[in-house]
């Protein structure tokens, strides 16, 4: 049996009231950083996932009206008949590729401080915005009401107007006021739109009837529905009001769209819910209660998993979001039956991390994710080699791999030297550690893709000398040798070296990873780095048994893991395993005894006992073989230093720089010079 | 002698270089939210500056290159040709107007991410970027150097196209390559660009003058330049090295602008520092150095400081950031002898914080700012009133007190009723507490406006009832009767009231702003709030002599006020006094004995021992008087509610809504609506 036979069913056409979706894939609404403000990346972005056989397509959040504001992220709009251009851009590409497309209308409510509009922030009680900004939303009276209402029917309309076949009411990661009023923890009313569960969701039945109303002659109604809080009972729970919701309005969406909230748990990173499929025991209920289309997520990743869930009757459509940020081909690349090509998401929550900064999404295992517009990358497609025919990569990290896995479908004979004995580079090192396990695809879709060509050849244990490069006279050579952590203390906080007695024990995630242990107890982690790799060392070393003292420039562990939604339970899994956290301590010397530490606001010192100390500051790049080719009398015709080697960063950011040198080796300069200047600028008029 | 000849020679013009401003009043440049991203407010917003009598004009940062990508924030670009028409936007619109426009180019080395455009970042060695985010820039090579160059020397060109008079080479706030370069906290390089100060200085003296070659013909080219780091001998000082870069540039440039970094310290808050003219014992022997002109800045307010500066031969101009944006109109005021009517800066910041979250510019002084496009608003310019008559405007707080100005600046007959003894509201109360003493000026400024004018009658200790306003007879109502702290616990984290035993005694923030004091120690300040008042408000209790432990659920103290640059200035000062500080903490309840805490990452309980609980949490409208008269039987022409006691927020916030209904008052509501969809969108070309 083919691939393509055995997966049919999941290319089956589907009702969705008046529209028909051409399979069983569907994008679930999810954000991405262009929105208003990058409309014409957005619509290539959306339309590749469209050519790579997503059935439906959906939007990010598309604000309805000027009172959910969501500047300064870069979100849809839908305030009035100006933002419909913007829209249709994606619509007609979308539709040019076969699929639908579906909007999500929303209005946040006080998840909105309409920063720009200054309009007053609703809600259905009192309360503050759900961040730390001055400003208190009113409840809505029945007038606030009324418009608002008046608001999503015009704005049901203008998506119509703007091509969308699916138009979404949205009640989900805790994110708008259909919601907000549908929950206890947000409403407080007393009149008829609060109190009992009737009440709290008599705003979405209006939503969705009078949504019908409007636009479900030619438009489907979709109902995007948290099912689970997941927060016990002090939340709605599946089994119970989550349950009853379904049951209440079974037949009157034409879709429903369920997961869960809030959005962390929507989007639990791998690190800390390692199981595919894990929103599948919250929805499977669903099915049962509704005979609409039901579509569902949780890192849906494997067409085995897909098709038993639609066999089985849990969901009729296969929903996605970060699976086909990975691989928007996914589809497409089950019904040619190359499944083993399918480069399955890591859940690292990069994609999110993008969105938060209010910046175009970026993927670490889709390189070309967020770069279909701006520099015209197509994730399976690249241009064939020109008039050169070797490469060689030195260097089997991420960005090595991919530079050799592009280099040899443009069809060069590329020759990839690592020097440890298994490719995958740092990939493979921090998949070692506690929770990282998955990011071990990144390596794994690469080597298996490079083992199947005829004309790459790799080299392990090759620790290739400038004489070995020369001798190997490849005239083309792209560097990626890494970077290792420093050793002397300089980092963010400090450029200067740090005092450091002999005697004491430091390691570097270098160490760990290589698998050195502290000698001596407890280990200091001195996380100047902020990012996620001091959180994940302190995990790894309290979970093996060692005590752990954690300390930190910064206000809180890993700070920059609250934009992948990882904060909170990194802080919080460290102090379960027992880990002493110190916040706000610059480290100013380390003894034979221990650390002494200034603290970061007043300079108060502080010593700390320790046997071991675990720097995590800077990285230095492994750029002396580069240093030394590039200064030899041999002149290469391309002589490129790619990856961390060049600039340390995220896996994602080696990923990107070696796809980028194997997209513009023999390209015309000129033409890879002015896309660094591609961006979308600002109507004069 | 007339205000208008004792000033007459602040009116001067003063050549600088090839230009020659109209006067001594310098709007240097500062950042406002809007840049490149909104284009048409920005030159309309800088083209008020203008109007109001600033000679000369400038711009935020300007981008020069896709390597100092400040994405998502909003600042200037002039990366290419594209560029060019939104800047000619402001240059036409100052010099219409009669005043020079200045461009600050800028490339921001590791102070720019490069989130947008994923370039290399530069600095001049290796080190991370200058925030938490995962990307490490490297050390610039000869080639970057001359790369670099003429990237500055072709955005002058554009500049000079685009018609800017004066175009800045900028070493200042720790956020300029040719910054980091001079400091050898940024750079440790070995080569003619590292080492000595003429080494360290030699990208800033090529800058100068290439500069000065390419557009010095018609262009000025100035230097902004930090003489102090404020760190003493751990960084640059004024009368070190600061003083010898002078020496060395001394007539290079044909303007200096001069201050001190980084940014906290140049845009110091009235809180942390209270004197106007802080900057001039650091700048002050700038001008015995060079015969080029000078400009200084550091709130410099008062006319009579100004003309002694000038007349003392300290500054040839007076630079101003803040005070032109509370003010506008400040040259001119002083030139028609109007000293009294000047909106003085309170140096609060607010401005700051806008555009640190990248949208634009607020003002807690001038409501307009920010507000000259989208809603065409003149902060001197102001409707006559239409066919009514009266108005009667029920609270002299912020919100208030703005109302009833500008109603009265319309012309209407306004009654002006206030609970209390003396006007301000909020403003007048918060004002007493520790380090804000300058905040009165805006209750200050408004109280001296509306006693100068025959149509309004202002009415002290007047608690109006419902019945007290039917008798007034008088059509058009204001109620801004503010709002007060909640005393159940309800707030940001919680939405439930708390446990609280009798016993107790309980405090709010109105409580201490009346004079109420902690009868029993230590107090607990629980600050749920998170924004500004409970910081405020254990530096006020400690510096009374109170044994203070503050509580937050947030990370550290007062988060908000990161944005206004004084965050860590606030949790030092709390150290400093003894303060013990837990963060967090959420509260759980409240006993006889003192308070029960959860962590908020793991819920573990923790009691704290004390006498008092103070409970900065969220506010309560109150809107008691406003519901009666709209419920009543009694149809108002105008019945509005107003400032906090419609949607709590910051003074700012109340300032703007009061400005807001006195212009609207009388408005085609159709006009009015739709203001609040206008807004830049982008191009579809």
């Amino acid at each position: 049996m083919s691939g393509n036979a055995k997966y049919s069913i999941l290319f089956e056409p589907v009702k969705i009231g008046p529209v028909t979706a051409p399979n069983r894939f569907y994008q679930v609404p999810h954000c991405c950083g262009m929105g208003h403000v990058r409309p014409q990346a957005h619509a290539a972005m959306r339309a590749m996932k469209a050519e790579g056989g997503w059935g439906v397509v959906s939007t990010e959040e598309c604000e309805i009206h000027p009172s959910s504001d969501l500047s300064p992220y870069a979100e849809q709009r839908l305030w009035d008949e100006h933002d419909i251009p913007a829209l249709r851009l994606m619509t007609d590409a979308v539709h040019a590729k076969g699929a639908l497309a579906a909007v999500e209308l929303v209005h946040n409510g006080n998840h909105a401080a309409n920063m720009l509009t200054r309009a007053p922030i609703l809600a259905p009680s009192d309360m503050s915005v759900d961040f730390a900004y001055p400003k208190q939303a009113r409840a809505m009276d029945k007038s606030d009401i009324r418009e608002f209402r008046r608001w999503h029917r015009a704005a049901a309309r203008r998506a119509k107007q703007a091509g969308f076949d699916v138009i979404y009411v949205y009640a989900g990661h805790h994110m708008s006021l259909p919601h907000h009023f549908l929950l206890p923890q947000f409403n407080d009313r007393s009149d008829e739109y609060g109190g009992s569960l009737e009440n709290r969701a008599r705003l979405i039945r209006e939503l969705l009837e009078e949504t019908h109303e409007e636009v479900g002659d030619t438009c489907a109604v979709a109902f995007r529905f948290a099912v689970d809080e997941m927060q016990g009972i002090d939340g709605m729970q599946a089994h119970e009001e989550g349950r009853a919701v379904v049951e209440m309005f079974a037949e009157i969406p034409d879709l429903w769209d369920v997961n869960v909230s809030d959005w962390s748990n929507d989007s639990a990173t791998t690190r800390f819910q390692p199981n595919d499929g894990y929103q599948i025991p919250y929805i499977d209920f669903v099915k049962q209660v509704t005979t609409k289309p039901v579509v569902a997520v949780g890192r849906l990743t494997s067409p085995d998993m897909m098709l038993s869930l639609v066999k089985r009757g849990v969901v009729d459509f296969i929903g996605a979001a970060r699976p086909s940020i990975a691989d928007p081909f996914l589809p497409q690349k089950i019904k040619d039956g190359c499944i083993d090509e399918i480069r399955e998401c890591i859940g690292c929550n990069i994609c999110v991390s993008s969105d938060n900064l209010g910046v175009p999404i970026r993927c670490t295992q889709n390189p070309t994710m967020g770069e279909e517009w701006r520099r015209g990358w197509h994730p399976e497609k690249i241009a064939p080699k020109g008039s050169q025919e070797q490469a060689l990569v030195i260097g089997a990290g991420p960005a090595g791999l991919e530079c050799a896995m592009q280099l040899a479908k443009r069809g060069y004979q590329v020759t990839l030297a690592e020097a440890r004995k298994e490719a995958g580079g740092r990939v493979l090192a921090e998949s070692h550690l506690h929770g990282l396990g998955a990011w071990k695809r990144v390596a794994d879709h690469r080597i298996y893709d490079l083992q199947q060509r005829a004309n790459v050849q790799m080299f392990m244990q090759s620790n290739l000398t400038a004489k070995d490069v020369l001798e190997l006279d490849i005239p083309n050579v792209f560097v990626a040798t890494g970077a290792s952590w420093r050793r002397d203390g300089i980092g963010r906080s400090s450029h200067k070296p740090l005092k450091i007695a002999d005697s004491m024990q430091i390691l570097t995630p270098d160490d760990i990873i290589a698998g050195k242990m502290p000698e001596n107890g407890p280990v200091v982690i001195y996380d100047d780095d902020q990012i996620y790799i001091g959180g994940v060392l302190a995990e790894h070393l309290a979970a093996a048994g060692h005590k752990v003292i954690f300390m930190t420039p910064a206000s809180m562990v890993s700070p920059w893991t609250e934009l992948t939604l990882e904060q909170k339970r990194i802080q919080k899994s460290l102090i379960e395993l027992g880990v002493t956290i110190h916040t706000n301590q610059e480290l100013a010397a380390i003894t034979s005894a221990g650390c002494k530490l200034a603290c970061t606001y007043s300079g108060q010192a502080q010593d700390i006992q320790c046997g071991t100390v675990l720097l995590v500051t800077e990285r230095i790049r492994h750029s002396a073989l580069y240093d030394t080719l590039k200064a030899g009398k041999t002149a290469f015709n391309t002589l490129e230093l790619i990856g961390d080697a060049a600039a340390p960063g995220l896996i994602a950011d080696a990923v990107y720089a070696g796809h980028m040198a194997a997209r513009n080796f023999e390209e015309d300069p000129q033409k890879v010079a002015q896309q660094l200047f591609k961006r979308e600028v600002v109507s004069l008029q």
